[in-house]
């Protein structure tokens, strides 16, 4: 690797962070029941510890990612959240709002047919456009799990209408109250619904957000897609027509697997990156385009802190490659119609070894070159499974399955 | 069923149009070969009279669609077509440009990396107007084969562009000198392109629609979707909007098989026809909306006539049962979240007997009570095969294998 | 309908028997959380009482599977819970054993790389038998959430061939200690294991059944398959071979979503029970074959008890439908090459209305002739929610969401 | 890279032979047209040339598996195209029968319900084991393109009967005749069927390969699966049952798109090599254990003798990176149940840069370092499309579009 690609990695790298999220150091589960671990964090603070340690091993997780339902307790200050993350060396990153677990949102939140429960979805809504801008976020994530389990069960038309009308609500209060923030608008193509999903892939995300208004955009969860989809060219659409948002990364090789990134298709991911740069390069912007990068994943057997150090990483990785593809060559190949020269422009970077250029960047900013190894050398995941563990028995908690 | 029940499908049926498609009628094949029946039409002629056949059979198909560079010499006049298909008793409907065969559009047509490639597609594409004006056509269905086949290939935002260009100056010049046309832009997701299709999905359909003007709509092929896909969630999502254009049936198990419509999943395709009706109900309209019925199907193996005949029955009877849906007891099971109920009322039209409702409308309108009898006790498809044969073979002409 | 064609049905009705699951009438979720039902069966015996009432209603439900894990108390009178099931009318049916939940499974069963956790799933499968056999039951189904996440992180040989050598164990213990028993082996792609599945496909499961020993079979569970899979012809190919031991029953969209049999691709169900006819005529078997019906499903939604009355019913109708296809019309088009008319057999049985033959045959078994609205009408599920409410309230039990 | 990890590496390419397919430098095309390449080959001598070139470049492909209906002329001695191939450097590799192209075979080869048909498939199977006998090849691979296109279309029994009755007979004139050969069974989910493929999966190719006899073993198309399936998996189970012949290498993202091998997913290629690798590891053996390597792909687009060494590199390198796996390490890590450090152990191997060990490997041979800048740099390709336009011209011949 020439000393071109080194500076072009470590300058890429300055400009990636990527948001960790708060409920990705609990333990979680599949419907067939939850595998405890015992490092798991229980508590608000454990889980901005958790975040602060990834932050200080990788240098690339400023911000943390917050569940409104189980990172705030009704009432109190969202400020004494946002002074314990700051404790950890951490920031409160985006604000998710959760309209789907209370036994309300059974027929859905925004789009359920009761108006009561739609109500409580706009409130509930309300609470977090408050609490992200008391705590000095600048991004509201909207995941639905609205949706239909039978055809006929509801209709679509009616939902997708208050729908609309909700988002727009939504919007409109961001814009008015919360100075500077965006709407981040996700779908998903199934699951918790089985028949219909009220905003199932991006055509629909795009659309719902260009009526909410224009601080709206759509958030791409890499795992919500149907077999085949090609993200990257979803993402570069977006780019396109100026509606990408961000990002949940994880990786799956069936549904929404929530595996950690790059563990089944690291081409794939690298292939996204490629077509940011790519962005950046066609419209010579100075910078790569401004998006979040947030972590999305659900590793039930990995511990978690070895799962996010891990992510992490190879999300640096894979971005870095990106950064390096020949583009000036590739743009000549592919004007030529030379498709095994422009597709080596590709396969040249992702295959480059990268690590020497990530271990000088490392090294500048004071951190371990393989803070994987750092992390698991240190023991330090074993000694907080036994103060977690301990802790939880002095609460009397029990770690119970979530099927039984 | 009621008297209600039969007169609200009798006055559907009125309304329900299918356009055959002059290709339906042809030889075609899988990349591993074509088999060939010696009834398929090789001329224009042989074409919109077995069309003209069917709609005399089903009283359901007044138009044909045609495809410029199949149908059309270059030079000759093009209402010459038109009378052709008039003495067959039918009209010419949507036209369809090909700007995917000729080996110029070897990386794509207006999307090519090639300016020759990209003026050559819009060029057919002035010449197809001038051919839809002069035959009396109201409608333009671009389908697009553009795309590549390996990461790195093109740039897909160059291409973006371009296309987004090319389709501007089509709908302007549309709108400018063929009054009353309207622009439908097809989707699919993958082949012939393997890793990225120019329009892979609704959402980019729309986007390009959009971006067109006006007169631009979405065209919903229903075999081009990735496994799963809700089609008729799509479809409710692009009435609602306002951008469903129409339709290609056919049905499919895996890819884009191009089987004859509801020969897989019935049901599905009912739902398609509830979503529209449903869309009507809820609209308060008196007719159902305005969305062109094109069947795009390629049976390899059964007899065209036999197939088209086949294919119209099954529409026009999944069409029927749609129109039976109590909206009023679905509406009320709705809005309780009585999802048993409700799914019930979807249920009991799918599985209704419609064929009485629909020998009563045959009848009235001087039709045979089941075409599909009427044409194979007819023998007319064995003489059609003998003459075309005898044709063909006067013509020195051979049916000869696509892939050797 | 003919007469011959009713009594086809009637007949065939008397050979169907469909087993309905005990955590079928419990409260069920998503890996999102669970919606609770105050008329979901909290205990053995509601359980029981549950399925006993789905069997008065509909006369097909004599058998009810059970699940060791949650239907039986260590320790406890197996024969106890057998009582309990004829108290309700109806018995004991298939034994599932569970050794996915507890958390000695969180790398595998019988699987595990973990010595202790593979023997435990051997100790669990023997006391299963025992259970079995006391309980006067024949089947014991074996369904593993056996697999990985990622890769590299287990020898599938190694996992393999232990799980080979405990399947063996276990059909040596049933041939010997449990007469007339049959070991089924479920298959299943993915879920809860994201990267590799030790039991994949109905591939596997044959394998592994035909290492186990002649009293193994495999079991469809009709959600176990991904996009696209021929169902029926994986059963038409398992019946051939002799290795189609039953199934299990749903309906599913997208991956295994666990809908209500029929609920989105009837036809589709229709054709399994048609392979099934077809084997019979073929063979020219008296009977149909010996296949065992089961239905597991998870319906989240719907209520219960509505939820399996309806399965059954939609099972009974394509169930009919199957038995009244021409099937000696079908073999001469067949054998004629003729798909237009073959087709036309299956399609004219599925599209035919079978209600006035399910109604005799249930007017001549003394049930309801529409057991769900029966059902509904009687007020029962009002009247079990406030019972069953007020008992869990008695019992100081919480229906606790699972995810928080 | 150690010094070991080379020496393995070295070694294993020493074993590694990758058979390119003769039909694999003539122009190919999708259903929707061909487009043609100057540099294609024509004749068999230039099939046999163009591999010839190939397998001087990387000296990795010393046989060429034939097309029986495309390369062999009826009446003429095969010894002929022996001689022809020995001409060019290579020799003629596994014989691929065709019963799939012919009119006679609309229905089906040994499924077709026309006995015609079925017996014209056996005595063209039969002959071309007379052929591969007198051309000293060893394998012969059956894939069909059996199936049917509609539900009812014909009987699954009857074609599965037939079908097994066909391939013991082959199976048996094989193991009598021809000493040392094999039977090779290829599966495909679809197309050209398009409802259901008469050997739809690995599983029915085993069960037909084992009712054949002992030579009969199974071939792995690694684009012939449902998506999501897990194709390693596939390959460790068929080895540890004894049952893998070998691979026909492709890459895809949708269907079967036959792209060229690792340009959509190298990391699951990669992961195939590991299982073949990981199997000897565990069992102990000297050698990699002994499959049949082939290529099968239909690069439309990109130029063929570029396509075709580019996909051999691609091979080398990925095979490479799964001997370097820490085999030990990872065996520890499993056995501990350390997800992450097992997952690693695979990550390391892939991630690392083998053109050092690859260079070397290929210079000790006499080999150019990069055979692909070689060839892009000889100016070969542009020559050989000079010379077989011209010969084309010379002899009269059209590339003629297969759709029009």
């Amino acid at each position: 690797m020439n000393n071109k690609d080194i500076r072009q990695i470590r300058s890429a790298l300055d400009q990636f962070a990527i948001e960790l999220p708060s409920w990705g150091f609990a333990d979680t589960g599949t419907r067939f029941g939850k595998f405890f671990q015992d490092a798991a964090a229980s508590t608000v603070e454990e889980k901005f510890h958790d975040a602060g340690l990834v932050h200080q091993l990788t240098g690339a997780c400023p911000t943390v990612a917050v569940h409104v339902l189980w990172d705030f307790e009704p009432g109190e200050d969202p400020k004494k959240v946002a002074r314990l993350a700051k404790k950890h060396g951490v920031k409160v990153g985006s604000i998710n709002p959760n309209v789907f677990q209370d036994q309300a949102y059974k027929l859905g939140s925004f789009c359920s047919p009761d108006k009561a429960a739609r109500d409580a979805a706009i409130k509930h809504s309300y609470d977090s456009i408050d609490i992200g801008k008391a705590v000095g976020s600048k991004l509201m994530t909207m995941w639905l799990a609205d949706g239909t389990n039978y055809p006929g069960q509801d209709s679509i038309y009616r939902r997708k209408r208050d729908l609309q009308g909700a988002l727009k609500k939504i919007h409109d209060r961001m814009a008015k109250q919360w100075r500077g923030s965006t709407l981040l608008i996700e779908y998903k193509p199934f699951e918790p619904a089985f028949y219909h999903t009220d905003i199932a892939d991006w055509g629909m995300a795009a659309a719902f957000a260009r009526h909410a208004g224009t601080k709206a955009k759509v958030l791409v969860d890499t795992g919500h897609h149907l077999p085949g989809a090609n993200i990257e060219h979803i993402v570069a659409f977006l780019l396109d027509e100026g509606m990408l948002g961000g990002f949940h990364f994880n990786d799956r090789k069936y549904a929404d697997d929530d595996l950690t990134l790059g563990s089944i298709d690291p081409y794939a991911m690298f292939r996204i990156f490629d077509q940011i740069a790519q962005y950046a390069f066609e419209r010579d912007l100075k910078k790569l385009p401004d998006v979040a990068y947030m972590v999305d994943q659900s590793h039930n057997l990995k511990p978690k802190l070895e799962a996010m150090v891990q992510t992490v990483m190879e999300a640096q990785s894979l971005f870095a490659k990106a950064q390096i593809v020949d583009r000036k060559a590739l743009a000549k190949a592919q004007a030529a119609g030379d498709i095994v020269a422009a597709e080596r422009c590709l396969k040249q970077a992702y295959e480059a070894d990268v690590t020497p250029a990530l271990a000088k960047w490392r090294k500048a900013n004071g951190l371990p070159v393989d803070p994987l190894e750092e992390l698991r050398s240190s023991g330090i995941v074993k000694k907080l499974g036994k103060e977690r563990a301990a802790a939880r028995r002095a609460r009397g908690e029990v770690q119970a399955s979530s099927y039984a």
